[in-house]
């Protein structure tokens, strides 16, 4: 029978400014991973994290990763911490990342983006609100809910929460496999919120995911920097080779055009073709979310297909040429593309690289050119999918249902959390996503959002999960 | 006969630390032209120069533009002065620019740009030493020089010096057009000091430019900037679609593939062909300047053809994308792709612009995209060519042997100086170049330098070029 989380629910709601004010600590630290100068504010918010934590009474500690490689820097410290330790209760592992993706004013927000600005219309405007600073904070206004209101906390909390995920995670997986069966030991599931509804009304509980592999090529010639006027026609240009190896990657439709990726991808089966009919999604949310109709397909199955279990190719930038506004007649020495390959089962890492540098290799050398390139992967991470028939699934489902009156989807994503296939490999436990934001958050763009209904009710529900999988029976 | 310049000379040696401080103030101003917030420095340079030159007794006014088309700013002031104003000598009106080149230290500056650096080998280090601070400062030491040293200006110097040069000279042409009967009325030549020798040790007078029409790509689409796992292989990008344009703009060796450029430029004739041997350049210059030797040709006359008869186009970069180190899994909502092409005879702008963008819209339309393009020119300029047998080139020629003890070499350049053909028709007077700095300067890259032996003999050779002037025969 369902436990009764009404104190639980209207203490939530009591709290929700509070919350909402933690939130505003949490976005205004710029905590950019993949930024340098950046870095101390990236340690800072670890740091504020671990105070709120050991506020609340949890026991917390901060696993420094040591030096990042190929840099002067050093990574930020991971925060573990542990709420109750009552073994007749069951014990949830929870991840999340306290980093966010690079934001600029100039880069076109409407606010600034490390300023919370909560509109009218419920938008809590920030670079993190959503991307994951928001669903991190939910545990904490969880425990704090629980303990305003004199409620039981029903199971024993594990929380891991890491500074590098928009960076590749670095430095965390060996930590996982060192702790899975250590401080991680006793946990029973793992559930992770850090990706999206698929639409903005109805919930959705998410059992696969796609992965991503990032590759850089550098293209290099001239020992500086030269001027078009004196140097162009009589100098090979590096920027010339890249655009033209860019170029060959993908096509318009997102048809991928390095040969021997398709072969890797799994074939469909009877079963998974019926799954897409039922799922709460239009195109209509899509066109919404995209902010336009320039979309690939004009059908829902096969844009869900796309995006869930066909690997996309994206190109991101260039790093070395001239990005500013204006003109600028200059011939770039150096320049590294930059794009990745999202990846599905049953695609391997390295039968992926091997393809992508061949590709790469096979298409500088046919520009018969004197310049020097190199290909290579900045990070790799492995596509995830679960079984959705777990109690911590079903747990989750009730929960969904309790608090937002509906039962949720069972989807895929497209998205990379490479951290998730990592924890079900360590601790051989079942994972869970839960996500707390909908589809126009628009993480790791400009404007990223958290709906302020999604946050309060957001943290009703992962309240809400804990005493579900409390309760629920091991099927 | 030569006039007694030795005197002269030998001031100049006894303030070379004077002028070289002199120069150093003005590197310090980075008056950037090509980014908004660099304006008010600009700015601050053009009242450097007018408050330099007034001390020296010349008469100056600040002409403003007005704003800037397109822009809510303000364009900076014309400096245009005048030192004597005697009829019975000749008036020579001389042009140069105050603006420069972006330059940051992360490009990959061994100094700070905006900081003069005298390295123990001569050079001196600073966004602007040679493009165009360190000769536009030149006529101002030539004049001090001679007050000191109690010399007689040998004629009336007429000066126009801007500060849009490295963004397309914006308000100058109309402002020559105005003046060419009024300010610039009794001006009897012209000479422009703002290129380079061909190498190192041979000095040049230079009698022809090309020029250079500057393309924006505009590709957008979505109505934000998107996540790549969320939107990967369902939307059409806009970063797809541009690297496709941009690929088939040039080849490796510089061929450009748009049809129709070919046919524009001039045929070779059979005294052309005979030119290109006797000049004193070599591949290994080239290859010492370029840092490299990924050179597109092998021998010195299809390079030097290469460089100052043929078109060219460079790929200088792409707005909106990422462009930062590290790994950022964006779909950029909005790219803009730029290149230029450096034009020769007989290429007219209109002409060119229309196959260009011909070739850009054919070359989107073959991509059946949904997303939107615009390709449109941010500026153009047209090539130049005079006539070396003036008396302005033999006097500059004669001052040439005498300070630097060879004959010049008659060159044309690679480069644009848009104002050049603007000066000869607004005038209806012979336009010489006369170049101080040489061919390792790296003018628009990083470490751009002037040598001081350029520096402080170019200041005599400006000075000796006078004084031939004023008793050159006219031919």
């Amino acid at each position: 029978m369902a436990p009764n989380l009404d104190s639980y629910f209207s203490q939530v709601d009591n709290l929700s400014d509070h919350f909402i004010e933690r939130l505003r600590q949490a976005v205004a630290i710029p905590s950019v991973s993949s930024e340098a100068a950046r870095r101390p504010d990236v340690v800072r918010m670890g740091h504020f994290l671990a105070d709120e934590l050991t506020k609340l009474g949890a026991s917390v500690e901060l696993r420094e990763l040591g030096p990042q490689p190929g840099t002067d820097l050093t990574l930020p410290p991971v925060v573990l911490a542990r709420y109750g330790s009552d073994e007749s209760k069951r014990t949830i592992l929870v991840y999340g990342h306290y980093d966010v993706q690079p934001a600029e004013k100039s880069d076109g927000w409407e606010t600034e983006p490390f300023e919370l600005t909560v509109k009218e219309d419920g938008r809590m405007l920030g670079r993190g609100s959503t991307d994951d600073k928001g669903p991190v904070l939910g545990w904490l206004n969880a425990i704090e809910a629980h303990k305003v209101a004199g409620i039981d906390f029903p199971v024993n909390l594990l929380m891991c929460f890491e500074g590098m995920e928009e960076y590749g995670s670095e430095g965390l997986e060996d930590l996982i496999n060192l702790e899975g069966k250590k401080y991680f030991a006793d946990a029973d599931a793992v559930c992770i919120s850090d990706n999206y509804w698929l639409g903005t009304e109805r919930p959705c509980l998410t059992y696969g995911l796609r992965g991503c592999n990032y590759y850089s090529v550098e293209v290099s010639g001239p020992g500086a920097d030269l001027h078009s006027g004196v140097f162009g026609g009589t100098a090979q240009e590096p920027m010339t080779d890249l655009v033209r190896i860019l170029g060959s990657l993908v096509d318009t439709d997102g048809k991928i055009q390095i040969a021997g990726i398709s072969d890797q991808v799994a074939p469909i089966t009877a079963e998974e073709d019926g799954l897409y009919d039922g799922i709460a999604f239009t195109m209509e949310t899509l066109h919404e979310s995209l902010g336009s109709k320039t979309t690939i397909f004009e059908d829902k199955k096969s844009t869900l297909m796309a995006r869930w279990r066909y690997p996309s190719l994206s190109v991101h930038g260039i790093e070395g040429a001239f990005s500013a506004p204006g003109a600028k007649t200059v011939i770039p020495a150096k320049v590294i593309g930059k794009f990745s390959i999202r990846t599905v089962p049953n695609m391997e890492v390295d039968q992926t690289n091997a393809v992508v540098y061949k590709h790469v290799e096979e298409a500088f050398k046919k520009l018969g050119s004197k310049n020097t390139m190199k290909v290579y992967a900045q990070h790799t991470g492995k596509w995830w999918v679960a079984s959705p028939n777990h109690w911590n699934f079903s747990a989750a489902a009730k929960a969904t249902e309790r608090v937002w009156g509906v039962k949720p989807d069972f989807t895929r994503e497209g998205g990379s959390i490479p951290v998730t296939i990592t924890f079900e490999e360590a601790t051989g436990k079942n994972v869970l996503l839960l996500p707390m934001g909908s589809s126009t958050d628009g993480a790791h763009s400009i404007n990223e959002k958290l709906d302020k209904r999604n946050y309060i009710e957001g943290i009703k529900l992962l309240g809400a999960y804990l005493h579900y999988v409390a309760e629920e029976a091991i099927v």
